[in-house]
């Protein structure tokens, strides 16, 4: 069923899913909406955009990996279309509640707040004034007492209240702690604008979801964990190491964003690795190898605590210790927790907040390293200063304010961690996707296959346009499926793991020809709502300094050409 | 002769007009050359920027109120293509020394000022570390003293020194005095950016600027100024009362932007009008009937005193005082007067601030109607603090930082003081001006006669497309001549006062339509210098308020459709 709720005038209706979006789920179908019903020219904090969310298509299904969630609405850090991408648990919940995308429209009136509860006996808004400026962590934990232990949360922090464009929506794990993000966009400014504080989900009583070849799905999914468990990166390294096993790699590769892009290696990169990172977790007796969603078999996810033994945060990945960490020259995993909690508190967008600082620190308002200074920078987002409300609204608007004019976003969006003119096929995507610069987009690591050519070099410039639209693709497919990305390696090695789960959960065949069709239309539909949007050929390029100053320590730079660049995703725009 | 000095490398060009840029003046000349050598996506704070300054083709000679300068460069404010045009005394000045246009290129080391000076004798660049920080009072005051009484200053302020998006550059009057500014765009802060603090012009031992037919540019020069002090409006209503005379006008015509544009009518209009101000400038000994410019008969400025007796503004315009005044609920001359000030001391475009102020009221940063508290908020921007760099980049920079929906600007240009819905061929001209929002871009004031349909009620939807096509085509011919857009009520009456003094400077013959046709040309550049700066159909259009909020009292809209602005400079475009 689709879901509508009106903040306007508070009714709540359900309807079937019409006949256009049926077979669509997670990205394609967030992107079918928003493209459907949200005017491209949209103020993005009006009532006129919609905030949608939509599990994938294997959603609430028993095999690994499969909860997340999409967040779409038009960006009010982008201005275009955006998809947002979660694990944690309420897309596992959503789907077991038969709820094929929730949608969110209207607009309270200014200073109203509300919850939106969801059981199996339906959905209603409860009045949440009481719950306005309060933290994420204070507000899932007063949401959650009472309820079923199992119960998820879905809710802004004081950023997304007041707006902010790096505003983070923020997701609860396996433990009920809102550690996970549907970070990028600033879509948080948008369920604020919308006045709806915190959607709390509990599906107990529910039923699970349907299998149409119960005996396929299962044999299937024991298939795909067992593979997954085989697989070099999610049988070993992700759940030792976490996504910080990146730290090393790329730092190697001379592509780690160290102090706002002027260099791809970090002096202190190996006090911030996946190494050091799990070491010191043990050290303390935290949590490496754990899992942000239930019946996840690679748990790449761990819980932090701080020298006296205290959790201080969880979820504490790669992008976020590279980006407010060696792109801030802050080589503190200590201090870097600090950080991340503070983001998840606020309700923040770690990426672009790295970015914010890093400019903010170009601007002279800090030394770069100097992480005490970075936490008092993040304490003012929360506290709404004017100095607070300019970095909540992430690196262009930061660096508009502040007159700087090495300002690292694509269409308005910060980078992610990896240096463009060290990892091309990344940079390309960073330049073309509809999303603006976005690692789940499309990310070109070392290693990647690009069928019928093979390996590439991630500093070569040949064949980077058609590894970044494959990847694209690709991309789109397991956003739309509900599988997390990282579970690539196994399906891409025997493609009948994903089409034997859908065909045991729908009952009809799919092939991987109808997949990618599905990927390419939401493509399709993404660039043309961009383009109604007002975006052109010159908002697919990256900042003139990847271009022109090259990256030490290997003196590299961006030279893929903008007609190569718009050659990337040609047919589909 | 055109000039070039170049910030980076300290280096003072001169060569003679290139073919293709000869018999160009003013605005045509400028953006011909922004269009021809800066790249549309270069940073306009960057050193690929340029800015331009060129006076008209009747510059420098002794016609009335012909020593308009325009100014022009890639705008940081609207990212597009810019001409801001400004009386006073320097545009003469440069003429008589031969100056066809000033390029200054490249940039200074961070931390470095120049003052450039221009006499007789050639251009010398000198430091001006010692200036600074400097108010522009103080830094014109500074570079006059020991010099020819004559002596022009073109400068910035602190706003212009930070980079600030609303910073204006200041230009002396014909007493020397700073009041006159070409304000819109931002390009003060392209000059700040270049590390150029200041142009000081000596004109002293000049030739004047040579004549090819004396006799007849006298004649005809006599019967221009005959024909200005013979029309009412220049004869009359604007040397009495300047340009404030509108303030009762537009009032009465319900489109006088009232607190962030939520009225057309401010009950307070009475007090802020050009009647008052006349009243009270005669009360207190101050001075109407001023001239910015030496031989202007028009003298629509003045000089404005305190209650004390003291000057406190001059050049205190009828935009200044609408939009720091009524859209901010303001209506208090003596309040406005200290608001104009400021924005002259710090070098801000005051109907950028105007705007801006009103949304930072809006935003809740303010009460509407608190004089004092606007005050302070001016004072931030001189003292650069946070809040201050954010109200310096102007409204739509403020909207953004506070998350506010009505944020009246074009192309990130803040509104002039005529509100779309009741004048709707001014609005046209914001929506669809390479300019952005900007009221000497085609300015359809009531009475404007359509050649072949005769006046419009500036309320009425049909015509307001042709009528704004034919206003900025006309504007642009003013623009580039030289000539002060008052001047052309006799000149449309006679063209032959217009083309007499160009052949008296120039000795061949000008028709209209050369001139017709040299600004179609010139608008055809600008547009297509912003469609590669990224522009787009979706940037010719006003905020959604004015297309669906009545404006009070009348319950007007602005009711021409996207397709009709589309149709506005089709074939040029």
């Amino acid at each position: 069923m689709i879901w509508r709720v009106n903040l306007t005038t508070g009714t709540i209706t359900q309807e079937p899913v019409p006949p256009e979006w049926q077979g669509l789920g997670g990205r394609a179908l967030t992107s079918a909406i928003v493209a459907a019903e949200v005017p491209p020219l949209a103020d993005p904090l009006g009532p006129a955009n919609k905030l949608v969310f939509a599990p994938g298509l294997l959603g609430g299904t028993t095999a690994s990996s499969s909860g997340r969630l999409s967040v779409g609405g038009k960006s009010p850090l982008t201005g275009g279309i955006k998809e947002s991408n979660v694990g944690g648990s309420p897309g596992a919940k959503l789907a077991r509640l038969g709820i094929t995308a929730l949608i969110i429209e209207g607009q309270a009136a200014k200073g109203q707040w509300f919850v939106l509860e969801v059981t199996p006996k339906g959905l209603g808004l409860l009045d949440a004034k009481d719950l306005a400026g309060c933290k994420i962590y204070e507000t899932v934990a007063r949401l959650r007492a009472g309820r079923n232990r199992h119960t998820a949360v879905i809710a802004i922090g004081p950023a997304g209240e007041m707006r902010l464009s790096a505003a983070a929506i923020g997701v609860t794990d396996i433990d009920g702690i809102p550690a996970r993000h549907a970070a990028r966009g600033g879509l948080a400014a948008v369920m604020g604008a919308k006045g709806l504080k915190a959607i709390v989900i509990d599906d107990a009583g529910s039923e699970p979801v349907p299998l149409a070849d119960a005996e396929l799905f299962r044999r299937t999914a024991r298939r795909f964990a067992q593979a997954l468990r085989e697989h070099p990166s999610t049988g070993k390294s992700l759940p030792i190491y976490g996504t910080s096993v990146l730290v090393n790699v790329i730092n190697e590769l001379g592509g780690l964003p160290t102090r706002n892009f002027r260099s791809g290696k970090f002096e202190e990169a190996e006090r911030i690795s996946g190494e050091a990172l799990h070491d010191l977790i043990v050290a303390r007796g935290g949590k490496t190898t754990h899992p942000c969603m239930a019946g996840c078999v690679i748990r790449c996810s761990n819980v932090f605590l701080n020298a006296k033994g205290e959790e201080q945060t969880r979820g504490f990945e790669y992008e976020s210790i590279v980006m407010m960490g060696a792109n801030c020259g802050i080589g503190d995993l200590d201090v870097l927790a600090r950080m991340n909690r503070l983001c998840d508190e606020y309700g923040l967008d770690t990426i672009e907040i790295g970015n914010t600082l890093a400019v903010a620190m170009e601007a002279g308002l800090a030394e770069f390293g100097d992480g005490e200074k970075a936490i008092a920078l993040i304490k003012e987002i929360g506290a709404g200063t004017p100095l607070g409300r300019i970095l909540g609204h992430g690196a262009a608007v930061t660096g508009r304010v502040f007159s700087v004019s090495r300002v690292p976003v694509v269409k308005g969006q910060g980078l992610p961690a990896y240096d463009p003119r060290a990892l091309k096929g990344t940079g390309v995507t960073f330049a073309t996707s509809p999303m603006g610069a976005d690692h789940t987009a499309g990310n070109a690591l070392p290693g990647t296959v690009l069928p019928g050519v093979g390996k590439l070099d991630t500093k070569q410039r040949e064949h980077q346009v058609e590894l970044s639209r494959y990847l694209q693709e690709l991309a789109l497919i397991f956003d739309s499926v509900g599988l997390c990305w990282f579970t690539r390696g196994p399906i891409l090695a025997d493609n009948s793991l994903l089409l034997d789960l859908l065909k045991g959960r729908f009952g009809r065949e799919f092939s991987m020809d109808d997949l990618w069709a599905m990927s390419r239309e939401t493509l399709r539909r993404e660039l043309a709502f961009n383009r109604a949007a007002g975006f052109g050929p010159q908002d697919d390029r990256l900042p003139d300094f990847f271009l022109t100053e090259p990256l030490p320590p290997y003196g590299l730079i961006f030279d893929i050409s903008e007609d190569e660049l718009q050659e990337t995703l040609a047919g589909l725009g």
